[in-house]
This record gives C-alpha cells, structure tokens and sequence, in this order.
C-alpha cells in the first residue's frame, strides 16, 4: 500500500490537497485532478502528479485511466460544494456532485480499483435529530445533500455488486489553510477571515447565537488517507470532526483574535438555518483510535498565519443561476 | 382546471399515453413529450400537441416552455426504467433519470406551474420491510432506484422552496396495453406475451414461485391524471398498484390462456430477486376514494386482444453498457 498509485480527486481544493500531501506522505504515488473552478494550482502538493481537467468530462475520465491509471485507491474529494445554492443550481450539481462521481465509479470499477474514499457531508442528514448519528435514515432537503446522499447509496451499490472496497466520511465545519478565501457562499471561518484582513466588519445573520463545531483539516485529512488502510473502515461510513460547539459569535471574536485586529461585527436579518450542530463521533473514533485534537485557537492561529502570507484575490461569485423564481422561503 | 394546459413527458410510452389519454378525456390541453427511445408515435393520443425530443436536451426544455409553455401541471413519467441493468449504465441512467427530472423541476418553478407529478418506482424501498410502506425510510439498492428516490427528494425541496404542489406515485408491476413488447430487460408479463405470440417457451427464472402484485394501466393511469385535483395528493407520496399476489409460474398460465396457446414453460437458472414484493395501498385508497378493479384475467385478456393487432418488432437490447467488469454478484 505504501507504494500504491492512487488517484486524489479535487487535489488542488482545500480537503484535497491536504490528502493528497498525507498519501505523498505515507510513501504512495500520488496522480491528482482538478479543473480549478474552486481550486487553485499553488495548493497542489509537491509529489504530486498533476492533471488539470474536468470529471464530467467523460474523455478526461478515459484518458485519466489510460494514461496514468490503474489506481489502487480512488479519493473523491472533488465537488461542488456551495449548499446553499443548490437549490438554484440543480444541473450544475447534480452533474458535478452526481454524474462526475457515477463516472468515477465506473472507471474505478473496471480499473478494479481496491478501494474508494469519498467525501461526503452531513448535509446527507438534512434536519435529523441531533447528535447527528450514521445509523439515522437519512433525508436530505437540498439538492447538494441529496446528490451526497446518491452517491453513498450508488458506491455502496457498485461496492456490493463487483466486490470494491469503499469508506464514506460526512465531515463537517472544516477549515484551514488552503481553503477558498475568495468564495463568498460558504465557510464562515473563511469568511471571517478575509473581512478581517480586508478590514471590514465581519457579518453575523442574527445574534450569533447559533452553534457549530468547527474542525482543522488536520483532524481529517490523515484519516482519509488512512482509510483504505483500516479494516473497520472497510465498506463503513463515518461523520468525522471536532465535538466542541462554538457560537458563531464567538467564533467572530476568535477569528478577529488569530489576525490580530479588533472584532468588528456586522449583524444581518436571521437566516433559515439549524440553530445547533452536532454530530456523533464514537464510530470514526473507535475505527481509526483518535479523536480531534486541534483546537480552535490553534487552528485559527495556523490558519490566520497562512492567510497573512497571501495575496487577498476578488471575491469569485457564483454566476449560473438556473432558477430565476423567487423562494417562497429563504435558501 | 379542466381546460388547464398540461405537460406530459414519455407520452408515446405506456404509461405516459394512458395518462395523457384520460387528461385529454377530462378536457385538459395536453402537450406530450418522448424522445421515442422506448416509446412509438403510435401510442400517442389523439389530441395531444406531440413534441419529439430528449429531455436531457436543455435547449429542448427552454423551447418547450417557450413555444409551448407555461403549463399548469407537469406529469413527468418519461424515464430510462431497465432497473436490471442500470448497475452497467450509472451515467445513462443518471443522465435520464435524474438530470432530466432536475431541468423540468427548475423549468417548472421557473414558469410557475402548480403542481407536478412524478412516476416513482418500489425500487426506490430496497430489500425493505413487507408489506412495503410509504412511511418507511427508502434505502435503494441500484441506480435506477437511487435516481428515482433522489428525484423524490429534489421535488419536495423544490416544491418546498419555491411553494410548488407535488404528487409522487410509486407503482409496481404494471402492464397493459400500449406496453413495449421488444423490450427483453424488463416486464414479465410483455415477454411472456411476445414469447406466446411467438410460439416460444416462457422463460421462468427458478420456480417460478416468487410472487408479485401485477396492475393493469387502468388502475393507475387515472389517479395519476387526478392527482392535482385531490386535495389529499398534495405534496404526498402514494404506493400504486394491486394487492393480489400472484406466483410467475400462475402468471405464465395465464397469459397463455389469455393468447389462447397451451402453456410451455422453460425454467432458467433462479436469479437473485425479491421472493414476495407487496405494497401497502391503504394511502392511495383513502386519497382518492378507490380501489384497483382490473382482475389479472380481465387485464390480460384486453392485453392479448391489443398485441394481437401489432406486428411483432425485434427485440431491442440495450447497447451502452458502460461496466466491462464481471459483476461480483448477479445482477
């Protein structure tokens, strides 16, 4: 395993690039692609054989396969992540979170891949009864979630059908270096972030009172990894992430903090959205015998000291809106 | 509501044209779409305004709307429904399934319509718990019924969004008049059919003792036209179909003495299938006030009477299979 050529999708994104480095790491041969919509090339790892394309191009899958395949392990990180604008992007995320990951799948069926890893999310869960736990039926309420949860059910399917190996994990709330700092639609601590070196104020929706539990990429990229090397994370799915729930106010005050600068905070009307978010973390915990072990303060400090170190770039919106009605309820 | 103008999608299919027919005997405007891929321009009613294409085509979509459109109620019953061997066409399946249903639901909300309903499947249940139940939680385990649960899903989010009305069936086992008798992936009671006519043996898979609840078109294709008129279908989802069980071996006997042939049966290796699939109508009776009245032998016999008039077409078997690899199981 140690000499394994595996492929990391998503690998110039945040979540990606940090596998990626842990499996260059660990001594495996590393080919990773990304289309850089969301990424961006300075986050690919040393190591790493680079491959700029698109996955739902089906061309691009072939050639992946047959110019540099077959790969031991796949790691699907690659993905449309935006949530909350799923719902007026239904086309662009099911092909990219459904369809590019159904392709995958395909080819790593016939490449008889060992192994595949796939990044989900506990937006699988939609509104369930908390803490978040793997053995609940989910139900997913946005298009994001629901092509996850698709993809779960058609790795588990394809696994079961021709004897492929897979872990799914629903991580949550991650942050730190590498991540997307100019994506106005999602990550609150990137958010944060660049207000607070753009000097502005940072936006809170209500009071701020609602809770997350905020997670360093370190704390999950070394179990991804790992997994295909972990006999109870065989055909297993797993939440993954820290347990301490922190305000979102709190978080601005931490966040203004690790930069160094006073907390300016700005709040904006309430928007529809869980008030508290937890999951349970004893089935990751006992596969893979470690708990979280980055803190908030550490993490934002790692995080903030990188951010320093960078150029601020526009912010890059999201501009293929399919819906043109409006809600009859806020997304 | 009467004189409303309606879509209907896969209207040269089997279930697609009865719908149509009853909306154009209630006095709707109807416009039907299919792409003729498993449907004939034969089936399509008398009365309804015919456009032929493909419904991943976003440019058809937009022209649909536009030429046609808006349209009060949508009734999407096109789809690619060769469950079997969706294991070997993820991306087929997705594509049709899934993308298609996803570009109507945004065109939908986009243009207003009130209400949509959508032609599920009991693939969406899985290996569940009999008999089965619209309250219990789906687990679907191939990609057809993924594709056709994450359609469910998107729809309620849709419909919860942008304040849209829904109605999802999920029928079994329906046959009748109208059905694709060239198709050799699916419908056991149109092989058994075209074998009678034929003058080949019915192929039985094992047995022949597993049961299924067969359920002539008559007693679905009128509620499905309902559906937006039945205060207690909004934004719900119904089990459709008969309760009679009725074993294969029974079945082949009956479609003979429908065709009015002796009974040659030929056993083939048991496949790993559902022994005893029984749905739970008790939902869809108390909506919309009725139960199914089409015995099997009167179904069958208006079944036979129908096929007798065509010629006998080829079969057509799929050809894009995207999996090379051998299945680990039988699919």
């Amino acid at each position: 395993m140690s000499q394994a050529k595996v492929l990391v999708t998503g690998v110039a994104g945040f979540i990606g690039s940090h596998v990626a480095e842990r499996c260059i790491n660990a001594g495996m041969t590393v080919v990773g692609v990304d289309d850089l919509s969301g990424g961006f090339r300075r986050n690919v790892p040393a190591g790493v054989r680079f491959v700029q394309g698109d996955l739902t191009d089906r061309a691009l899958v072939r050639s992946l396969w047959a110019d540099e395949g077959p790969f031991e392990v796949v790691y699907h990180l690659a993905a449309f992540a935006a949530e909350g604008l799923s719902h007026q992007a239904r086309l662009h995320n099911y092909s990219i979170n459904l369809l590019a990951t159904a392709g995958l799948i395909n080819a790593a069926v016939n490449g008889r891949t060992r192994h595949f890893v796939f990044a989900s999310s506990i937006a699988v869960y939609g509104t369930g009864q908390l803490p978040l736990r793997e053995d609940a039926a989910p139900h997913p309420e946005d298009p994001y979630g629901i092509a996850k949860y698709a993809c779960e059910l058609d790795l588990e399917a394809a696994a079961a059908t021709y004897d492929m190996g897979f872990t799914i994990f629903r991580p949550h709330n991650v942050y730190g270096e590498r991540q997307n700092l100019a994506d106005p639609h999602r990550n609150v601590i990137a958010i944060f972030l660049r207000q607070c070196l753009a000097g502005e104020p940072m936006s809170v929706f209500g009071d701020g009172h609602q809770t997350r539990a905020f997670t360093h990429v370190d704390d999950v990229a070394p179990l991804i990894a790992r997994a295909p090397l972990v006999s109870g994370a065989r055909n297993a799915t797993f939440n993954i992430g820290r347990d301490e729930a922190v305000r979102v106010i709190d978080l601005a005050h931490a966040v203004a903090s690790a930069v160094g600068v006073p907390a300016r905070i700005q709040h904006l009307s309430a928007r529809p959205e869980v008030v508290h978010a937890v999951s349970d973390h004893s089935r990751v915990e006992l596969a893979f015998g470690v708990q979280s072990s980055v803190t908030l303060a550490q993490g934002l400090s790692m995080m903030a000291k990188w951010a320093r170190s960078l150029e601020i770039a526009p912010l890059k919106r999201f501009d293929r809106l399919e819906i043109t009605a409006a809600p009859a309820r806020p997304t």
